[in-house]
């Protein structure tokens, strides 16, 4: 590894538990820097600056180089290993399930779960109200995809497990905090729990309840 | 190449173009087959059975495999070519930017071009149009990220042109149809321009005018 590995983070964020997933798998150490985003941590002039001109977390800093963007920072970590599949196909169809993860799924499901669960179903403002019944159809249209992928194969993408399975995995295993009721889904139940059965899997720290 | 290679597309659809500008740099032949998203040919039956299941354009057929997601398909199509940087961290970082494309740009500058030059802004639904702001707020956010990006580099990701460009440029070039002003982005323009420079390139097809 090229120098210290820093993940800088809100440990609530499922986007920055499949870093830690990612890197569990690979059992590379990472050093973790935390971020409230509900106190607006990563909107500060030093953090734009210096960590991430869009304002967002997970960053993964590899020395003295800054990569934003979840997914990417777990190619990075997987790069070479046997998280990213040797055949080009399915190379590329694991790329394909992540990049629908963060265009269909990630902006539904985990969108949700974020208003419900952090900032809280009565403080939506009036344009993020409108969306909700979207926002929901949306989600589930996303886990019935995944649920009818997963019933004729064990992975999603080329025969084995890879990135395309973690990231997936990071918001769907707590999709029920967004409303969705994951009963619904049999083959995504199915695939949660092999996925959770790995051995170098971690949990992701349990979400504190929503202030009063 | 693995067999025939298929773009499923509508020619009026930036990422439809991502892939066609990608095999033109690797002077790769595609055979084109058309479908017209505002009749809904890519939601029929036999297209979400045997082509994508998520109803969307573009697919690349592979033989007889189907890659959706456009960074994906430009990803398997450059894999292993100079579009690709060999550097690990440049690697990733060309990702961060696709995945950053696909997050916070492309649904908005994209989606305020569609919405405005296809549908029609006096055709939109409430919840359409109760996003109007914050997406053009979005746009104007990403091309800025843009601009300030690029005033300190000639090129998105390492030091070569690399599928972060071509991914990017697609809905940029054509953002003012969208509502979105490029003269505010001076750099972005340099760069704009100089992609068009390169040996390779085409341009997309022109979007035929709305119907009355």
């Amino acid at each position: 590894m090229d120098g210290q590995l820093i993940l800088h983070e809100d440990a609530r964020s499922g986007n920055c538990y499949k870093i830690r997933l990612t890197a569990a798998h690979l059992d590379v150490p990472l050093t973790r820097r935390d971020y409230d985003i509900m106190k607006g941590e990563t909107r500060t002039p030093a953090f734009l600056e210096s960590v991430n001109a869009n304002g967002r977390i997970p960053v993964l800093q590899v020395g003295d180089q800054f990569l934003p963007e979840s997914n990417a920072a777990c190619f990075w970590l997987a790069d070479g290993s046997h998280l990213i599949p040797a055949d080009r196909f399915a190379r590329a169809d694991m790329l394909h399930w992540m990049f629908w993860e963060q265009y269909n799924h990630e902006p539904n499901v985990a969108t949700l779960r974020f208003w419900r669960l952090f900032v809280g179903e009565d403080r939506l403002n009036d344009v993020q109200r409108a969306q909700l019944p979207a926002k929901q159809a949306a989600g589930e249209a996303a886990l019935k995809l995944m649920d009818e992928h997963l019933a004729g194969q064990a992975w999603f993408a080329g025969a084995a497990f890879s990135l395309a399975d973690i990231c997936l995995y990071a918001y769907t295993h707590v999709a029920d905090a967004g409303g969705f009721d994951l009963n619904a889904y049999p083959h995504v139940r199915r695939w949660l729990g092999d996925v959770a059965a790995l051995p170098g899997h971690i949990v992701m720290e349990p979400a504190p309840a929503l202030a009063a």
